[in-house]
């Protein structure tokens, strides 16, 4: 089964809009093990929207269209997918309740205008939309087999069309609800498929790929790897004659997987390192506070966008020039003049010096050069020095990073944020191993 | 003159990577006022290419393709086009001088896989790459003109092919200093356009149209506007029948339009609130330093994410509880328990002591109640007062947002910083024109 998502409207030709319908409809065909063959968009334009859906309708078996269903004159998908394909438009009486409820429900009228949101092509089937205004539609057409297609039988193929809004929570939510199912029930389902996506920070995405060389996983199962700067992601992804299967196989493989990478693995799906760390300290009933240099107030940051970080995080002291890191972290002066503010010592001294001022169990500093310039022979850009401070002593690591200054500043929060993690779990205070990171110490 | 883009690649269409090279090109057509009228994208396959290939010959006058053009298999973007409109490979002995001097420069052997890239359609003009391996290719061919071509004269019309490869920093290079003067000196040219970006912080989209309103602009200049939150932009564009007389109104509206709007300009193009503050601390010679509890360490984070900012920022404290507003920032606790640590008199407590204890010339200070939960009757979800300190004296505005935890937070950075800026220039201390805010003080 070939897929086809169009998508249409002026605004995101002139390329002022990230158009990020078409990938979310991909990924979510995907679970149906459905690939998209063509990505279109055009504009609100009667002959190109006509054109686009004729092309679509003899290459592809399912049209996915998502854009053009609000009620102002410029929104024309219904119309002329009606035209196009020869149907008449008919007034669907639920639909037109519906909207009218809506309107209700805000304590407004409905103006003439959203009448047009209530009619469709004769035989289309009307999808829902609770919402939002504009209700979906799907379309099949029978058309005479063209010469590319091999798929049909006594020379007739079906063709699917879907058109849903452009909004996106309207959109998710009728993709999801209304328009998978219906493809599901139609298509010869030959596999089902579950995928999940395992976190990880602290191994680059070759290391993680000849880590699981040789994992044992069962059989219809594979891998996929994705990087978000400074995590990689593994994506197990089964496949199987049932839904029941393919769960069972996916819930092996994690297991499995998780066996084998450990505590590189911090979370699934959509978790943040910062909000994994965040829930440990608090069912531990722990406390944190930040003495940063580099950062710059970046892990504050951090921490503090999970609601409910008041839980655990005390606060922090940014210490960007020297007498603030000895007047108000107590970084004697002797040692910033011996050794320089990005040294082992600093680093332990103010994480050791924020915890005492804040009265927490843990504390985490870090100093270091972030670039672009500012660097030495000696004291090169990328040098970082990441420090944890706890009641039974305190570790320092150096390490020599060589990405931008944003990046060498994301990556050594994120370093901080991950050896509270293993801190509380008892695992060792590992350096990244990561492409451009040289572990120094 | 219409254009169509294309972008290839099996990885755009499973929606893992969001492509953004398709908006990119859209956007530098319309500096030559050349609308786009298709985006499409197919996989890495011979037949789809193909077919792409003919629709947009059929119906665009300038296609402008992006990806394939790498050393393996799946690369085939040059190859099919030439199969596509019956032109020979032939090869090109300067490029593949350049490709084997690129790999030189590394101190590499070239692979002979990378001899394909050297291999361009007969006819066909090839592009420099200085700093890929992948040379771009231009195509100019002439079709019969087809029906819905009403372009051509004697029945002939041209279409121009631009490839180009798909790494944004390649294609971004090629496009401007190679396809678009082609194009340009192609085309029978009835306007130039230039445009620029006022960034405004502080007023909303509505707000800014109405101030507008009835501002007089050159002829031949329109406005557009951009949100980019907390932001919003202007966008002047001018239209005239030479470059030096679209640069002349451009330079001339940009003028009124800072006239009209004044200290709400912060900026221009690129540049980001913290560079045009920083710059001005810089020049005056002003030092600041930050006493956060709501933005956690954000406001830290954002001054130091500009390189050279030590020149200003020493540092802060991030004071989420009360007991470290009280002993690292001097806050009386009395005053805590009295007002509670979302107040006037705190707000202004702390910026005070933050500004003794660094020692700067400035200091400002966040406290509020970002949300979800935390709220009260009294002190709602949402409120928050941000305080400058300077020697003369400090000044504190309380005000109620009404967006989501992040945005709440985002925006009272935006506001503090943006205080610095208004403080420097001798500008009142504003509080934004913005929707979901509530002005109290």
């Amino acid at each position: 089964m070939k897929a086809e998502v169009l998508t249409i409207g002026d605004e995101l030709l002139r390329g002022e809009i990230t158009d990020s319908n078409k990938s979310f409809l991909s990924q979510r065909l995907l679970t149906l093990d459905i690939e998209t063959r063509f990505h279109v968009t055009c504009a609100d334009d009667r002959a190109d929207i006509a054109e686009v859906f004729r092309r679509a309708a003899a290459r592809s078996e399912v049209v996915l269209v998502s854009g053009g269903l609000g009620p102002t004159r410029d929104d024309i998908t219904i119309e002329v997918l009606a035209e196009t394909f020869g149907r008449k438009l008919v007034l669907h009486e639920p639909s037109l309740e519906a909207l009218r409820g809506f309107f209700a429900r805000f304590g407004r009228e409905m103006a003439a205008i959203n009448e047009k949101q209530a009619w469709f092509p004769e035989g289309a089937e009307v999808l829902e939309n609770p919402i939002g205004t504009a209700p979906g539609t799907m379309l099949e057409l029978q058309l005479a087999a063209g010469e590319r297609s091999s798929s049909g039988r006594d020379g007739v193929r079906k063709v699917l069309f879907f058109c849903m809004p452009g909004v996106p929570r309207e959109l998710y939510k009728m993709m999801d609800e209304q328009v998978l199912p219906r493809i599901a029930s139609r298509r010869r389902v030959t596999s089902w498929v579950r995928a999940s996506l395992l976190r990880t920070f602290g191994i680059g995405e070759s290391s993680l790929d000849e880590m699981l060389r040789d994992v044992a996983l069962p059989e219809g199962v594979e891998l996929g790897f994705r990087t978000q700067f400074p995590d990689n992601h593994v994506r197990p992804v089964a496949r199987a004659a049932s839904a029941a299967e393919a769960d069972a196989k996916l819930a092996r493989s994690c297991e499995v997987l998780r066996e084998r990478l450990g505590v590189l693995v911090y979370g699934t799906g959509e978790e943040t390192l910062e909000e994994v760390t965040g829930r440990l300290m608090t069912l531990r009933g722990v406390t944190l506070s930040v003495a940063e240099s580099c950062t710059g107030g970046m892990i504050g940051e951090v921490l503090t966008a999970t609601p409910g970080s008041s839980a655990y995080f005390k606060g922090g002291i940014v210490a960007y020039w020297n007498d603030a890191k000895a007047a108000l972290l107590g970084v004697p002066d002797e040692m910033l003049k011996q050794h320089g503010a990005v040294s082992e010592a600093v680093a332990r001294a103010m994480a050791e010096g924020v915890r005492v001022r804040f009265g927490t169990d843990l504390a985490i500093a870090t100093t270091g050069i972030a670039g672009p310039t500012g660097g030495s022979a000696e004291k090169p850009v990328g040098l970082v020095y990441v420090a944890l401070a706890a009641a039974n002593g305190s570790q320092v690591r150096e390490l020599q990073l060589a990405f931008d200054r944003e990046r060498n500043r994301r990556l050594t929060a994120q370093i901080a944020i991950d050896w509270v993690r293993r801190h509380l779990l008892g695992a060792p205070l590992d350096l990244p191993r990561l492409g451009r990171v040289e572990r120094k110490s």
